[in-house]
Formats: structure tokens, C-alpha cells, sequence
């Protein structure tokens, strides 16, 4: 018996249309994909709308919590992790996925980009990153870019199933 | 579209035959009812057997590892979250359960019990608790006493789904 | 150069006059000792009190808090942890002190013991336990049981720095 | 009765000599003023310089270890607390932080930068950063550049002390 595949999916709480779009398709396609989505639990942004793709694929959704409380999480979170630990938890997010995608964010997010990396984790940044993230500076870590969702699963796809069929 | 009803199982990784086979039956009778099985992940003791009988009665496991590592996790746990936290990671065990089930263990068992009181969850004692435990000392808590995992899993079906057929 | 000899102090948030006096003489006898006093952190019962007694005797006090606002801190704290953790600051608490005396209190107090004795932290035992502490199940690990502040600072020494003079 | 002025220096474990000699300016310069000097604890790089600057200037230095021993702790760290918690007890260096100054470092420095802007805590940034950090894609934040150790702490009087005299 073996791990669940998790991907950990990391992003703003307050996002524009497209991205939560984006975000929503991301959750579905990792489902699809058979893998388990995980993502930061709150009702709002990056996190609701991946969680919300995923359920709606038939996908397992955890949900790390900041707080104590799981009526906190998003409706579309079958699994919430209370852990009460506020921004603390970041550590815990990127420590419990195989692999993490970073959609468009802020101060949180990049804390979590920043710990994946420390933790020899694999980071996708989707989307546009000029203005927001910092990405060229932390380039020769494992920094990935991908266009959108489908480049996102791609790009997981090549790195940890590398013999499965398209 | 609903949280899981998660089921915490704590008790101790030294164990003997009779709390081994116990946690085992645990672990498959709260499969059965549909909840998923959430413990402390490692591969030891209360931990490992619990989760072995939940999945193989086909339930869901979720193992909350002190850890960074989730190669230390029980293979019998599907989604295993590395918290990095050694034994502050308790708390969120307790935090993240509906209800708590206490099978025989040492010092970190009884840190969980009292945290769970401590956050007003319900903690269910199984088993003889004489030397062990300090049960009679908390009484007046939530803490309810079962001789087995068969009444551990009545009580919890009573208290939270009372209208449920038996 | 060495790192200060550190002494937690544990206890209850709302306890009666009688324990929040010894938990005032316990500061000051620690202080007194050239030790440095930490606890939780909070402006309510034992915390609040030992920190006053430590702080007045001239003592460092530090306060490991459940919250992510110093402002919560009791003002005889002088180095407030804000830990945003909630209840599994209580493991920090342990792991940072060199020997933990346990004032009255309830479930949480209950928890820094039972964390304390599984890190392998000597606990001093302060005050009446029939009723409301488990310590006699706790036996054969190191707890030991002083009446009122002088004996835990006695028992400190003896263990501590059994070569100083009275 | 007020708590201590908390500066919290964040940077890199392995620096070159340049760094590591600022550093241990900084922490002098923090001690001289009468302000506590808090960082990650570890004997190494800029959390072991700054450590030793500020202790040999008569200061009080406070370490936040990753680990559960004290013994890993820098010897010029007079508090060590021990979380257990491995990275995620950079959130506790910005919560319990006035104010964060950056020297160079990695990505763990980095994910102290975000964590400390997400809580709202001004970040002094000593030394060059082009090419190491992401800067400039975080003003509109509270990120003030320093060229070092004096100035970072003259922009510290100035924001937080603007009537104590040079």
C-alpha cells in the first residue's frame, strides 16, 4: 500500500477573476489526475476555487487551517487539519505535499515558495509572474514555470511519472 | 458538500498483543461507519494497527507525523501530513478530530487527552485505565469510559448521530 | 560564556489567593537564585503571579504566548514569544526550560506535565495534587512533589547544583 | 513596567566574512542602544556573529532553535527556546520581533522577510541585494534599505523612538 500523491497548491486569498479560473481548473486536473489536492483550507481565493475544482472531479481535498476551528474551511475541503498555528502552518503545508504549484499571491505565499524550497520541495509558479514574485532571483532552485494548469499537471506528470501514457 | 466525520485515535507506540488487536478492530469498526481515521502516523504501536484495520475495511487515514519525513509514516496511512513539529504536533491532532479515542499509552497519550479537554472535545477512554491512566481525576471532563472498541464506536454513534439506525 | 539556567513554571490561568501567593514567592525564590523564570506568558493567575514575584526580586521573566500579540502579555513579562500557536506553545514551554515546576491548574497544566515527563524534563510537583492532578499514576518517572516554593527551589539546588552552598 | 525592545536579525547560516563581520556589528550596535537582540539561535553565520556582537557589548540575546536541544544553540546566546519545530519557527522570530532586520541569506531568510511583512512588521534590509533578494518586487511593503549595521539602527530610532536624542 502506498502514499497518497499529494499536490500542495498555493496562492492569494484575494485574487482576480482569472486567476481564481485558473485555480478552479488547476483542482480539476490534479483530481483527474488520480492525486490528492491540498491546499491552505480557508474559504477564499486560490483555496476555495482549486478545492472547489477538485470535489467537483471527484477529488480528495485536505485543507491545512491556520486556526482551531473547522467551520473556518472551505466548504469544498473534505479533510480539514485544524492546526491553530496561524502563518506557522505555511511550514506544514509544503512538508505534506510531493510536490507544491504556486498560483499568483502575496507576503503568504511567498513564504511558502521560500520553505518549499528549503525543503528541496519542487515549486510550478503558474501564471504571470513579473510585478509580483520574485521569481529570477531564486532561479537554480527547483523553480518551475508553467503557463496554466494543463503546463502545471504536465510538468508533474514528466517529473514523478515520467513512464505513465499522456 | 459536507467535512468528513474524522474519528482521533491516540494511544501508545510500545503496545501489547491485546491493545494492538483492539486498535485494529478500532480502526476497521470506524471504517465501517463511514468516518475517516486520523492518528499520529508513525508506524508503531496504537498508530500503526489502527490504521491498518481502517484501511482495510476501505477507509481513509490520515496520519499527522511529528516529523518532516513521510517516509516515516505507517504504510497503512493513505494521506500522511508532516507537521516538523515533534510533539507540539498533538495539539493538532486533537484540534483537527471530532472526537477523540484514547487507547492505552504513556506520557504523549495523556498530553493528548488533556488537550483534547482542554479544547472541549470528547474523549473516549478505552480499555482498563487502573495505573495507567489518570481517568478518575478528570472526570467531571468529557471523558467516557468503553471496555471495547465495539462501545467505543456506540458511544461515538450516540453522541453524534443519535438519530441514526443502529 | 553559558546559557541562563532556565526554570518553567506551570499552572493554572483562575486559581484561588492561596496558590496565586506560593506562585509569587516561587518568582522570587527563583529570581533570587540568578535563574531566569518562563511560563506562558499570560496576565491571569499563575503565570501573571510568578512573573510579578520574579520580576520584582530583580529576575529576567520570559513568556511563551499562545497569541501573536505581546499587548496579551502580563506586564511583569519582560521578553514576551509570541508564538500564535495556541495550545501547542505548551511543548515549547517544556523543551525550553531546565526543570518544570507544576503549580495547580487543569487540563492545560495537565498537558505541560505529561509533555514535560515525556522529553525527559525533571517536574517538581508544587502544592496539594489529591483530586486534581494524576500524579500518583505518574510515579516512577521524575516527578517529585514539593509543599510550597521553598522545597521546589531546594529540590532545584540539590538537583542542579549539588556542589553550591546553602 | 514594559516589556524589552525586541530587534529580530534574520540572515543566512553560511556567510562570507564581509557579512559575518556586519553582523557582528549589528548586534553591538542593538546592545548599545539597551534593546534585546532575538534571532534563530544556531551556531552559525549570521545568527552566531550577531549573537556574539551583542553579548560582548553587555547585551541580552534570545535564540529561537529549530531543534529541541539547547545544546545546539550558539554559545553567545543567553535564552535559547527550543520549539522542536524545525522551520516553522520562523514565524515565531517575526511575531516576536519589533522589528526585523535581514542580512543576506537563503530561502529561509527570505520566508522570514514574507512572514514578517504578512504580520505587519517593518524589515530593515542590510546590504546589497541585487541578485540574492527579491527587493524590489516587495516595496510597497514596509521594506526599508539599510547599507549597514549604523544605519539599520538609525532607521529603528527613528521609527520607533523619534524623541530620544542622537
Amino acid at each position: 500500500m502506498q502514499h497518497a500523491f499529494i499536490v500542495g497548491v498555493m496562492g492569494g486569498a484575494r485574487v482576480g477573476p482569472e486567476v481564481a479560473a485558473e485555480a478552479y481548473r488547476l483542482g480539476r486536473r490534479i483530481a483527474e489526475q488520480g492525486w490528492v489536492l491540498l491546499n491552505g483550507g480557508r474559504r477564499a481565493g486560490v483555496m476555495d476555487e482549486s478545492a472547489r475544482g477538485a470535489l467537483e472531479a471527484g477529488g480528495l481535498t485536505i485543507g491545512i487551517l491556520p486556526g482551531e476551528d473547522r467551520r473556518d474551511a472551505s466548504p469544498y475541503i473534505r479533510i480539514p487539519i485544524c492546526t491553530g498555528m496561524g502563518g506557522a502552518r505555511n511550514n506544514i503545508n509544503v512538508l505534506s505535499s510531493d510536490v507544491v504549484v504556486a498560483c499568483p499571491g502575496g507576503a503568504g505565499t511567498l513564504s511558502e515558495i521560500a520553505l518549499a524550497l528549503k525543503n528541496g520541495k519542487r515549486v510550478i509558479v503558474l501564471g504571470e509572474t513579473d510585478g509580483d514574485f520574485p521569481m529570477r532571483h531564486l532561479q537554480g532552485h527547483h523553480l518551475i514555470q508553467a503557463r496554466n494548469a494543463e503546463e502545471a499537471v504536465n510538468h508533474i506528470r514528466r517529473l514523478f511519472f515520467p513512464d505513465s501514457p499522456e
